[in-house]
């Protein structure tokens, strides 16, 4: 443990989005469900049946009757157990109302060995371009940069609840345009991260539009589609809304990724994932194959937990109760810390926090005093990395800099997670606002 | 299931290295602490007792513990968990007799990401080269293709049993750099992939040479290091090669990958692994860290699996008989079915084999009559990729040509495994037999 300058103080951990390192807890089927499937030869001992939920216990040989052999241990299929794909392609049914394709499902290594497929394919040199949401979440700069292409922006408009807007779409467009740039794609990130932001369903349809007009490749990162906080919105994927808009599968090319790392099951140390991909042509499907059996499979753990997720238990299923007062209970506390934060920093002299509509982040904006800009300067820190380091040295919250994101230029934010359990939430707002105006007052212009 | 021809024949699939895809069943003690770890709230319910063994309570609760919050549901370290590091570190140190450094260690989702990882940061461009053996793991083939760099070959000797030669390596080394290639890493692959050879120590130590006199980083796939089959081979790891010549830390850059896939484990599912990196500066060693953690950390199951092998049951453990019997069995098993096919091979017209002296393949040549040579051409088939299919027609049996892997131009050979179950073996041996003296019959010359 790492303790802060003068006092003793704990380190809060704002920075990532790990749930499970700050205290939440697995949930109870999921994870019986992983443990049979390792050590599946406990299946029919008596002492098992005391130990594990009897649907835990039915779903597991559900599960090893859908692996060849029932070798959890052997390589599968590059795309993924046909089996789990099935199920989780009627998972993605049952959650748009439009029908899902288990041969569209390639699993994956959580999502981002899944967005780096997807670079690798799009990205031929450095002038092809992804048009990329900022701020954004840096796997899709760093992966870009690995493959070689060229990061095109397009500035969330934060005046609007980070909304995207067409006419800054085609701003940007233009301007890669006459500097050569092919642009090939477009990331969004619903729920948004850093931004936390739900997009409404019009503005999904504008950017299912765009898409469509100037040929791009939609890749819909939605694996914050289970955290949504706010009754006034809903997750819906880009497919349903594609579907919907009368978009069939040969009209717009679209990858949607899904994680189990976020939800309320938050089991990033699985490394389990998925994506969605349709509207391709047969030519660039052997492609993706082809780049995915490179590595042989993701992992099987990673993929069972996949379809568990996208696959539940149901009502009358002997887990159910248990299940559904795990995850509101996950879900509910997500949204009370949500608004507990947000209205801390809304109440910061020159902060300003957008609604927490979902994902695990805030992502305020700091007005900050000039005098602690030159201050900033002197240590040839960004103004944001400064703040955010004197933060931790007083407080022992960690956040990120709003720089590590990408933002309008001047402004300056953070990114801090909504993790911390509840109990904790008190401290991280009276340590937060303590310092916040030390340090205003130190930095007053 | 797929059927032959006309007649019903079961596929036999010798085409890839998944053992338990075949019926080898994995070793109990790991999959015990596996399904601890997955559902660590049984730890402590008297049912546990009777259903797990008390060494794999113990690990599961040390593994734990060696987990900040014990939560294995969170995201690691990026090079994995510092205690789990520490094992396969110590792991490392027992079995080469010098020591081993946590630090140098990166855990994977298996070894194919650790060797993107390295391409990544060694290619720059087409004009950098990385030596590579033929016949080759086509791993190394795309991982290359992949990161846009140029696959500089080197020939193993099929006559001296596919050992190396520094001639050769000499040789290819000149005609890389006349064309404006700068080599810059030797991958080996020992035990052979898919070659089955165990290198013999002088032969190493001549690599190990080479590379620290043309500066080469060496790039050690060292993932079968636990199937060798005969009693006058022994498996050494190049780092205990390199530092038994008194070549320490800072005189070579090498790499050695591991990988819970193979050995007796053959837990491919998994996907763990790691690699262990000596001997490069502080400043390489920081981007082999950034690349690492772009994808955040490989799966937790995996990397406690690669504890466990590199930490298995001791003398006194109370599972330590049964995975020893577990473990014997298998490699025992193994090398009676590599001796068997290596013989069924050698006896047949016109193929020669080299000793399968470890990994889990054999790699015979075929010597083709010219009537087959031509009507493979005929077919516009690579004669050996017509001699498999027509096998694969005929028996079921799946191999890989050789030309997959590469070989001296106007040589054929195919890669079998030898992990079809034992009761299997004879069923492959009397339907190869019997086609090839068919097969040989009518292209006879």
């Amino acid at each position: 443990m790492f303790y802060c300058n003068f006092i003793s103080l704990q380190i809060l951990y704002c920075n990532i989005g790990n749930p499970q390192s700050l205290g939440q807890q697995p949930i109870t089927f999921f994870r019986e469900v992983l443990a049979l499937c390792d050590h599946p030869t406990i299946l029919d001992k008596s002492e098992t049946q005391g130990l594990f939920s009897a649907d835990s216990i039915e779903r597991a040989w559900k599960i090893l009757d859908q692996i060849p052999g029932r070798a959890t241990g052997a390589y599968s299929h590059s795309q993924g157990i046909k089996g789990l794909r099935d199920e989780i392609a009627a998972g993605i049914a049952a959650r748009d109302g439009f029908p899902a394709d288990p041969n569209d499902i390639f699993l994956t290594d959580g999502a981002s060995p899944a967005v780096h497929m997807m670079m690798q394919l799009l990205i031929r040199s450095e002038n092809d371009g992804i048009f990329c949401p900022i701020p954004q979440y840096p796997l899709y700069s760093a992966s870009i940069a690995l493959h070689g292409g060229t990061l095109v922006p397009y500035f969330l408009n934060e005046a609007t609840g980070w909304g995207m807007e067409v006419s800054e779409l085609k701003k940007q467009l233009e301007a890669a345009q006459s500097k050569g740039i092919t642009v090939r794609a477009l990331v969004v990130i619903n729920p948004g991260n850093p931004t936390g932001q739900v997009l409404a369903e019009d503005n999904q349809r504008e950017i299912v539009e765009f898409c469509k007009k100037e040929n791009l490749v939609l890749l819909a990162d939605e694996v914050y589609q289970e955290n949504v906080y706010v009754p006034e919105k809903k997750f819906h994927s880009f497919k349903k809304v594609a579907r919907s808009m009368g978009y069939g599968e040969e009209d717009i090319p679209l990858v949607s990724f899904q994680s189990v790392s976020k939800g309320y099951y938050g089991e990033c140390g699985k490394r389990g994932g998925y994506m969605e991909v349709t509207g391709f042509s047969a030519d660039v499907r052997e492609q993706i194959y082809k780049v995915a059996s490179v590595n042989l499979c993701s992992n099987i753990s990673g993929q069972i937990l996949a379809s568990l997720v996208m696959n539940p238990p149901k009502v009358g299923d002997e887990s159910y109760d248990s299940y559904l007062a795990e995850k509101d209970g996950i879900l509910s506390s997500l949204a009370r810390r949500a608004k507990t934060l947000e209205d801390a920093l809304n109440s910061l002299e020159g902060v300003t926090c957008n609604k927490a509509e979902g994902a695990m982040y805030l992502f305020p904006r700091i007005h900050l005093p000039k005098k602690a800009i030159e201050a900033a300067e002197a240590t040839k820190a960004a103004p944001d990395a400064f703040y955010a380091r004197r933060l931790l040295e007083a407080t022992g919250i960690v956040v990120v800099p709003g720089s590590g994101f990408g933002q309008v230029p001047g402004t300056w934010h953070f990114r801090c997670t909504i993790l911390p359990q509840e109990d904790k939430i008190p401290a991280v707002v009276s340590r937060l606002t303590a310092f916040h105006q030390a340090f205003m007052e130190e930095y007053r212009d």
